[in-house]
């Protein structure tokens, strides 16, 4: 039994009304909020770094709002998460720079949380390359965590970066450096996080019975193959979800469900392929509008003494009565998560309302889980102990610079420009190949935004008129096509797809993913591992980003058999993109 | 009689010892001297930003500690101060979002101060050419201060920023945005501010009758000429001095110079042509080894009441007792400055000393200079409201994107990828011109450094014997081929060198700046601007980088006759370093 943790996450969400000083009051009540948390025994605040996210996150600097809140709190710990790594966002010694310096005016209260930056808004705004995201990530939590233990930095010549040696200054409080973390949105990206001795923040949405299979690969891999990615691994899983606290359950639900739907829409505006026109789309506006055919109809949440049990994926999250989320989270505990945070500030969620969940959190479901917690944590560290000796010894260790350096401008730039040209690659054939990847994955979402234009707005009758089995063959042959192996956490097997249609027929379609591979045939599986039930009007909505799978499902419109957990990684399994 | 404000200036100074926790104690000190500062009725503190400067500054990421400062503050104005602009060390979207950031978690107490980033340790760390540096700031503050007013921000296509439409959030408290301002070393400087209608933040540690001229011809041009760098003017002078205060003035100076020395030591060390080898050099034991040759004799400061009047070109600044220092302060009011700052902490200062001197600051001077101040200022933005309003006339306005733009991740990721291919030089010719002007600069570094080598420990005699007048004639004549117009801020005329020699004879050179060139030659000048009056062997350690100017002058190595203010940018104007 593991000793569990409690968490407030924000993401500064601000639904646009144009109100004056709206944005300072959001700022300056989020503070007032995570002072509150620090007096009753919350252990971290988590603050997200976004850029451009208009309502969805106004939280583009998290090192200076949580540098703030180090002078207003005491011991809890301040969760930078996510830095965006991608040196084209950040520069990788600017982000050492902050996080030392934050971990400076907080006493060594910082956890480092990374990621790899994921929206389009992003992504295009900062130049960069979907597909190098990953490998960048890699390059700079390498280049960072040196920055925090070699003294001096030895310097870096990557395709990314390149940097003389310099010494990178100040020097982080905790030693070797704050404990590392990287946003996980999928089963893979959390074996990810395992092999990369780092604490995995996940945003899926998880419901208990599902994060006990990733917790138990997480720690499997943790104590048998990672290779840290920094100097020190800190072996710790938590879970998001969103929260709002009452006795009276329907006064919670009245409080926090439409906050709780607003981010899951939001998230779905951004990371999928809704049109969004800088400074213009009302995102919340579209959310009133459209909510309920988003699968976020405000009257399907019922108070209920069960309904924390099967609503997790709904986005119900922990909306509820303390006895209702204690019994959540001791769920959380036996599947061996070590850490829940809560999203209280979301939509336009009311800050006294906040306030009230905080404290009444703090009295009525804290006290349940702090005993021996302290106890717990020191066995674990001790269990873990000889695999994470391990593991460190198998991390290439610093760099010793030998000494008689000289700083030199000149030298420096030219050494600098000759790495960038030889990272390059060279000759007509690869060229090509960037080229031709770059175009084929262009040329992609280009079709997938005219046929949002295509479906978006039109009723079942009109989709399944214009889309028939023909147009059906077509988009499964295009999935296969576009499956992408790196993506699948080593799935192999049929994922069956039963597309119902108004007259009541149905169509069968089945992938088959073998050897690396996918191939797509009309009919039925044999084995299925998963089948996905829904109609075909709803299935060509999802694969356009008109409609999202999670609402589909909580609708009732999209029904699940078998392996529960395939289903969210099918988008990226299969080309699309994810939040993180 | 302008009103006159004053600030705290940080550099996070820290002479290398290795102690543990020495890091985490300057910050946690500063942050308890600014709430005292913010008590007593101090007008600003401003937090520099440097990168790798180990001992000189260690305030890597200031929009850290300014947020840490803003919640323990309640009326101090938090001058960001300077932001490096050159996107390879700040993107410019990151740069508008800390900033406003800042403003909101203060409540609209920021001051955006911005510079060009200069020293070696700087550019080449995040590979800056030196020739791009201007050119980098000018079009990001152009970039920076739309991302502020435009919503959305239009795009950005230029050489050094290629960005797409986005909405960059959150937005400034402050409107149109925080005041801005530049860093200034040199009287070119001033003018270049004036120029952009923004404030001046002055590093030079000038002398209150030399201010009166910069002042003036300051707001000549804000009156008259400038077209503004941001949505709004801040017509403001700001000196950087080093100070500590007693009742008791030889206390004052033992508590205070060696910091005030250090801090002009360290700053020569980084920003001239000494060696430095990351994490090794140690800065500090050099000071105390190298100090009186370098012009910083601690005996050569003898408490006298005429002490303030002479020495503050010997980075005596304001060191000293309530009367001197206030008798200091009125000196600049009378020359038109309308802030002065000061640097406390600074060397080995003591913490303790430090707040000592805060609060004999608020109690003996400040309240001699309140008096009829808010009056002052409003007549002061009376009086210039017309210039302002022509000025902000003659700046290109935000731009309206017009409705229905798309974020496009792969579309916008081409564009940029054009737009960056356009911005270089094509043809063989400009490209060959780049080759050889950064050829050319590194030729001259690369000499300058063999040249200190040839200089460095060798006695007068020695240096005299090696270098006689034929080598004095190749000196000349290379300073006058390296002559740069653009750094001479219109100056024409001529400047006369007499060199000493050991043995009494003087070897006078002449150097005639004409029609935007300059041309040596041997003997006295007809009509001499500026007069300067070396030994032969100090002469060549300055141009080595192994003697600095200042110094010289204040151990009397070096005289001047004539124009004085000429004299600090003689470097630039032949091509030397400066340090902002």
């Amino acid at each position: 039994m593991v000793a569990i943790r409690f968490g407030l996450f924000y993401e500064h969400q601000m639904p646009r009304t144009g109100e004056q000083g709206e944005e300072q009051r959001l700022y300056s009540d989020a503070l007032d909020q995570i002072e509150i948390a620090d007096r009753v025994g919350f252990d971290y605040v988590w603050e997200v770094e976004h850029h451009f996210l208009e309502e969805y996150s106004h939280s583009s600097a998290p090192e200076v709002f949580l540098a703030a809140a180090s002078q207003r709190t005491k011991r809890i710990r301040l969760g930078h998460g996510i830095v965006q790594l991608p040196p084209g966002v950040n520069h990788p010694a600017r982000v050492a720079e902050r996080v030392a310096t934050l971990d400076l005016v907080s006493g060594g209260r910082v956890d480092f949380g990374t990621g790899e930056s994921s929206s389009s808004a992003e992504l295009g705004g900062f130049g960069v390359r979907r597909g190098e995201k990953r490998a960048q990530w890699s390059d700079a939590i390498d280049a960072i965590t040196r920055m925090f233990v070699e003294e001096p930095f030895a310097g870096w010549e990557s395709k990314y970066l390149q940097m003389p040696p310099r010494n990178v200054i100040p020097k982080t409080v905790q030693k070797p450096h704050p404990p590392l973390w990287v946003a996980c949105s999928r089963r893979e990206t959390i074996h990810f996080a395992a092999r990369n001795g780092i604490g995995a923040l996940s945003f899926s949405f998880v419901e208990p019975e599902d994060a006990a299979k990733w917790t138990e690969e997480y720690y499997r891999i943790i104590e048998n193959e990672c290779v840290p990615a920094g100097f020190a691994v800190n072996p710790n899983v938590t879970v998001v979800l969103p929260m709002m606290l009452h006795e009276d359950e329907a006064v919670a639900i009245d409080r926090g469900i439409d906050g709780a739907h607003f981010f899951g829409f939001a998230l779905a505006h951004y990371y999928g392929t809704t049109p969004h026109d800088p400074g213009r789309t009302n995102v919340w506006e579209e959310f009133l509008e459209r909510r309920a055919q988003s699968g976020f109809d405000r009257d399907q949440i019922i108070a209920n003494a069960e309904a924390l049990n099967v609503n997790v994926g709904s986005l119900r999250g922990a909306v509820g009565t303390p006895d209702q989320v204690a019994d959540l989270i001791r769920r959380y505990e036996a599947a061996g998560v070590d850490q829940v945070s809560f999203v209280l500030q979301a939509g336009n969620n009311k800050h006294e309302h906040i306030c009230e969940s905080i404290e009444l959190f703090g009295k009525s479901v804290l006290p349940r889980f702090v005993e021996g917690r302290e106890e717990r944590e020191a066995q674990k560290a001790e269990r873990l102990a000889p695999a994470i000796e391990a593991a460190l010894a198998r991390r290439k260790p610093a760099r010793e610079l030998p000494p008689g350096y000289r700083i030199d401008e000149d030298a420096e730039l030219v050494r600098a420009r000759r790495a960038k040209r030889a990272a390059r690659p060279t000759g007509v054939r690869p060229a090509l190949a960037l080229v031709r990847d770059e175009a084929r994955g262009s040329a992609r979402r280009q079709m997938q935004k005219g046929f949002y234009r295509l479906i978006h707005g039109r009723s079942d009758a009109e989709i399944e008129r214009r889309f028939g089995p023909r147009a059906q063959r077509v988009f499964f042959a295009g999935m296969a096509r576009q499956y992408d192996a790196s993506m699948a956490g080593g799935f192999e097997g049929e994922l069956e797809f039963r597309l119902t249609r108004a007259d009541g027929t149905v169509s069968p379609w089945t992938i088959v993913v073998r050897d690396g591979k996918a191939r797509a045939r009309m009919g039925e599986a044999r084995e299925p591992v998963l089948t996905i039930i829904t109609g075909a009007a709803d299935f060509l909505r999802t694969l356009s980003g008109d409609a999202n799978p999670a609402s589909l499902l909580m609708d009732g419109k999209l029904k699940l058999r078998g392996d529960f957990e395939l289903a969210p990684k099918l988008s990226e399994m299969f080309g699309g993109p994810s939040p993180y």
